[in-house]
């Protein structure tokens, strides 16, 4: 008898992972290679067309239906990735969802990876129960997910560019105090060193060969491991990311808020402990400890099954 | 034949607003009275609800279905109010949707003023055409009402709370630097009356018999005059909702904005004119010239013809 598989596609700047699932989730195989920088976006689709293939063929069964989980901004209407900041310039415009319609022809719906770990997190990891819920992503950037009833609502919005610090820093983005400038994976960093360039002393120094190469991660160790200018840098980080995550808690009053990315996954209670506490004395007209700050259950994979869950709505159009 | 009539009411701290309206949402009458702050809600209600079967009667016709908007926090599975800070002690866990129901026995539905008065927009006033929209009153306090593809959403958020000026004045809510704490019509009196008791000279001094007269619109007159202490004032108002209102739009990226209440029906494009300047210069993420930031079209009436909006639904659920 031939089995049906819904399909993810998690489609980053450095890597594309593809996994085949039963039609209620369950992943049954998956892989994964690395962003083709120099080819077209079409050669790395067709890459991840012909390992979904291969993985339904080798598991004797067939797609029934794709869900793809793009770095954004995307047209929706189109179908298309618009102009990523994250993604190779080829990929400008590039027609993602009838490109995979046509290869396999099957339903394809697509998302971005923000709103799409959301789902994958409301269906398959921590927000399980939580129909109203926010997913933030802290990674490299800064990228939030909002959910309403279980589905995907403002999907255009670029949550990572609240204000947390008026008339702060410049982002990347032209404006100034961004929560994704000051508080993203590169904006912890930079502020550590800055403190190191204007000459302080820390234990930084000794971790990395040149300034240059402090991390979030090497901040975060060294913050554990006591240096002061690391434990100034990560409490001012968790203080900005409590009046951005803060308001946003304000304003949509969710069920529970996730947090997930690469600087999540890496610090775990070490930010989420004190961000807690800190969201816990900056809000006041709602109750925050009725709404609980979770970390991502699925880490890097929240938004290959989100993917997935896009493909089981792409299901149930047809 | 018998007319068909669907009903919605407002109630206020200071009124309680009724109207009858055809299924389409055209008002055929309408009457308001003040609300009994000594007496008990109960007695409140039941003069709305004879108001509304007088005015039906009168026009031959009878109610369907009856939309309420109320001063929030309210709790939407009982249909209760909550403990709302600008309404008599007396209407705490109030059971409203039920006492109108059982009064009337049609349907009906409840919803808090900025969710209904956002409603009202969308399908009455300024919002029409806009799906994905933000309803922001300024009046006494400061209210958020969100709508995603016409619906309400978050409907437990008091986005007025967002942090505009971390680690600033003390806000009623207990929280510092609220949006509604320091831009509210008393967060703009309160500010100006700062300036003035430190010793300033002003226009505004002139203007009113005592400084704890000044209102928002004392400052927005004086400013209007070239005042210098109202013009600060003013421009701070406008940079501080800028921060909030640019927020808001970075997270939802609304089709469009629109600002009701007194302060914003007040000043009218003294205040809408250079808000959207200071938003146009702090947000760069997403494009705020296709987002337009309107002023309400329904006046004081926004809330009310969200009732009715309400009717409407509870119409279709029967």
């Amino acid at each position: 008898m031939t089995q049906y598989f819904i399909a993810g596609i998690d489609i980053g700047g450095t890597k594309i992972a593809v996994a085949i699932a039963s039609p209620a989730g369950a992943v049954i195989a998956r892989t994964s290679f690395p962003t083709d920088i120099e080819g077209s976006p079409g050669e790395s689709l067709t890459q991840a067309v012909e390992a979904l293939t291969a993985l339904a063929e080798t598991h004797q069964g067939q797609l029934t239906s794709v869900g793809i989980a793009c770095a954004g901004p995307l047209d929706f209407e189109l179908g298309n990735v618009l102009s990523p900041p994250n993604m190779p310039r080829s990929w400008q415009n590039f027609p993602l969802r009838s490109f995979v319609e046509n290869k396999l022809n099957v339903p394809v719906e697509l998302d971005n990876d923000a709103n799409a770990a959301a789902l994958g997190e409301r269906i398959y990891g921590a927000g399980r129960g939580y129909g109203d819920l926010v997913y933030i992503t802290i990674s490299t950037g800064i990228g939030v997910g909002i959910l309403s009833g279980g589905k995907v609502v403002h999907r255009l919005g670029e949550g990572g560019h609240v204000t947390v610090q008026p008339g702060g820093e410049l982002c990347g983005c032209g404006a100034r105090g961004c929560m994704e400038g000051l508080c993203s994976g590169s904006g912890i960093a930079r502020r550590a060193q800055a403190q190191l360039h204007s000459g302080r002393a820390s234990r930084l120094l000794e971790m990395v060969a040149d300034v240059s190469q402090i991390t979030a991660r090497t901040v975060e160790d060294a913050a554990r491991a006591g240096d002061e200018v690391a434990t100034e840098v990560w409490g001012e980080t968790v203080e900005l990311l409590a009046i951005g995550i803060g308001s946003i808690m304000v304003l949509l009053a969710p069920q529970a808020v996730i947090l997930g990315g690469g600087v999540t996954a890496g610090a775990g209670e070490f930010l989420l402990a004190p961000l807690r506490a800190a969201i816990a004395r900056r809000v006041q007209i709602i109750s925050v400890e009725a709404r609980p700050l979770l970390q991502a259950a699925l880490g890097g994979d929240s938004a290959l099954h989100g993917a997935l869950v896009l493909a089981v709505r792409a299901l149930l159009r047809t």
